[in-house]
């Protein structure tokens, strides 16, 4: 009998593990299994999904079940993994009948992603409340404002789901409201760089309300909902996204007594290995091996998951590879704004107790003597002595992830801000001022940044 | 009587260096000639001042001379540095006037850039025929155009230069015929990379012939140019402008004995120190440091320009810095295509005997299900054995100068093709595929590189 490798959950890095464990090892007896009812779908699409922007929810399939069975990964939807049993390397299936079987693997590997938190709020049970998680959300939402044509949206959260959909909510026409319980929208950088964010965003009619928490959601005479009370008072709804953001799902990991660490993910070494003997974990359900931190973090994202996917599918078809770790980056769209980060912000080097320079610069995407040049501001952190670059950040209205993936680039390495200004980066006017504006911020940085003790900088 | 630093040349790399020096040495004594009218512009803006796309030419210019002044750095133009002696540190210099005196120098910065190779062409010194080397050239080629208004115009070298000017002067009404003597246009990159470009300037209506010789140009009974004349015919033309090349602006630092190098450019270390005591050269007239060959080269370019003209600055204001190299980066647009390359091609890779491993990806440059997504052309060379990157290639409708950028920030610290594949880049669907196409390129070099040896390829 050929070697089994088990797939439990088949998205990003379920079926990335899949795809590349068939591609090193063609005997393997590969099957995947999801409670859902999608396979392979970029789960980054599903705002634009509900924006109308896409609007055949099949083009958000990267590969369909049909397409995997024909390299013979055979993809169960519908079907729940209830139980992992590592001693006797047996799963608990239970199909969408609810029938339950028991299927025996040689190679696990658990990548059963993340799932919002549900707040505690009364009434997100009534009609018209959603979360964007998976494609069924997405599809819903969409029911419900062609059924209900709702005029109102609340958005429950300013993270990247939240400013996603009220561009998407917008693009619909509703009127949206954006309540934040914390003081900054987009906390994944630092407060600066969301001014323009909040900027674009009553731009374009949205009502972003900061420090304000949701305490409860009421429904109207036909039981879906009218309205969400929160600290500062009643604002009318007829729909509302709970975008509060997510934890990892590790159930079924936790009860089959596998180790937890970092925000309760899955604990894996650099190989995708749990503590459990032939078990794997991926994607948003695992750790995330930060290359600056120098320790394991939890920062849920595709392109992590497809990468860790990858790697253990093929160490679980016998391959002996290594996770080379995240740098911590991420860009999001809000209308015509573009919004970046990678490695430290400001707010998390100084958390981790690194000493760092900072500097902010604002610019323009090429040069300046063209038309159509537009502002974009840099970030940059490094540590103070070694002149380390720690992280970037990025907001403007072109060229942000540009700059962004050549700082992530950088911090790959370890670069220094030095480094940075010596970087050979193409230039002609349309594309680029003759320095590109993070070789003039590290310039800047190294000439004048702001220090932990002001006065030190240099 | 304070430090004198003298600068031949008042452009990127003089310029840089003089407002590098004075940062440095406050006390320095600062004196820039040039046999020009224009300091410190943006040569590689000139495409665009002829197109009129910027329509001042003033705003080419980066900072004045009068800017110069205030933080005491002297600009002459008009002055033209007639010779050098290293051993008695003197330079002879005649003004506009035709007055010649000495000047004495303690540090002396040779940054005469680089001017057209003339070709051996009978009639290109007819009234109509033009280069574009410097500011002078951009505006007599505009004053020429509105007072004959042109109505076909002859391009002779698709380099970077024809290539921009073949899109100005359509932009301005005028038909165009680009000349090429070699089998394709853009030689910068390999020839696969090329179909695009032909493509667009057919696109565009401009006339591109390869492998063709202009052997003459021809007057009119006005005295101007009315024809030019080509190993396979004649072609009429109304303005014609010559792109053919330039060479390193070396005749002073040759008459002063000072050494030659790569391509007859000045010999510098990585100090940007010449051969002669206290004499620098940075820019285009001098030799680059190239970091994957290991080698001086001589690539002239702005950017190069900006960073050697600093590190020369800093180190005759008493600093010890060295200029980290180039990578070979550069990129263009022709028309709404983008096409840029970095480190070497693969033909540049054989050339210098390296044992090479390619492959070229037909992408797009965001997630394929959101509307604009636009093509993209990725090649990535990498050596064989080693996996090591050697270069990139990018061709298309957006994002080239991204995937450029991050390509040379990769080859700036020898990673590797199995790097790439890990890097933490940016994603959105507005911007990106989950895996960008310069990793998924990446990937399948490493799966299916085409090596030296057909059949050998992992």
């Amino acid at each position: 009998m050929s070697t089994r490798f088990i797939v439990v959950g088949a998205d990003a890095a379920g079926m990335s593990a899949a795809s590349e464990a068939r591609r090193v090892d063609p005997g393997l007896n590969i099957i995947a299994y999801d409670r859902g009812g999608y396979a392979s779908y970029s789960q980054c699409g599903l705002p634009y999904l509900v924006g109308n922007v896409v609007s055949d929810h099949q083009r958000l399939i990267a590969r369909s079940v049909t397409e995997f069975a024909e390299r013979g990964i055979a993809v169960h939807l519908g079907h729940e993994v209830t139980a992992v049993d590592p001693m006797r390397h047996v799963l608990q299936v239970r199909d969408s009948q609810g029938t339950e079987t028991e299927q025996g693997y040689d190679q696990l590997l658990l990548a059963t992603g993340a799932s919002p938190i549900p707040p505690v709020i009364p009434g997100l049970d009534l009609d018209g409340v959603f979360h964007l998680d998976v494609m069924e959300d997405g599809l819903a939402i969409r029911t419900y404002i062609q059924k209900y044509q709702p005029k109102r949206a609340v958005i429950i959260g300013g993270g990247y789901i939240g400013l996603e959909m009220a561009e998407n909510l917008q693009r619909l026409g509703l009127a949206v409201a954006l309540v934040q319980r914390g003081p900054q929208v987009f906390p994944s950088v630092d407060v600066g760089i969301t001014v323009p964010i909040n900027e674009e965003l009553a731009r374009h009619g949205v009502d972003v309300s900061m420090c304000e928490s949701v305490v409860e959601a009421c429904g109207g005479a036909d039981g879906r909902v009218a309205e969400v009370q929160t600290s500062q008072g009643p604002i009318p709804a007829d729909v509302v996204l709970v975008a509060t953001g997510v934890r990892p799902s590790t159930a079924l990991a936790e009860a089959a007594g596998i180790d937890l660490g970092v925000n309760g993910a899955i604990a894996v070494d650099d190989h995708q290995r749990t503590s459990a003997p032939d078990v794997f974990a991926a994607g948003d359900c695992a750790e995330h091996w930060h290359r600056l931190l120098r320790r394991p973090t939890w920062i849920p994202l595709g392109t992590t998951a497809n990468k860790q996917g990858r790697i253990a599918g093929r160490n679980a078809a016998g391959r002996d590879d290594a996770f080379a770790g995240i740098v911590g980056t991420a860009v999001v769209r809000v209308f015509d704004l573009e919004v970046g980060r990678t490695g430290l912000t400001e707010q998390e080097a100084r958390a981790a107790g690194l000493s760092c320079m900072v500097t902010t610069l604002d610019s323009s995407d090429h040069a300046g003597y063209l038309p159509g040049a537009c502002a974009l501001t840099v970030k940059l952190v490094a540590e103070q002595g070694t002149g380390r670059l720690l992280g970037g950040q990025a907001v403007g209205y072109g060229g942000v992830a540009k700059r962004i993936d050549v700082l992530a680039t950088a911090l790959y390495t370890d670069m220094t801000v030095d480094d940075l200004t010596q970087l050979d980066l193409a230039y002609a006017p349309p594309f680029n001022s003759v320095w590109d504006p993070i070789q003039v911020a590290a310039t800047k940085l190294l000439r004048h940044g702001v220090t932990d003790r002001p006065g030190d900088g240099r």
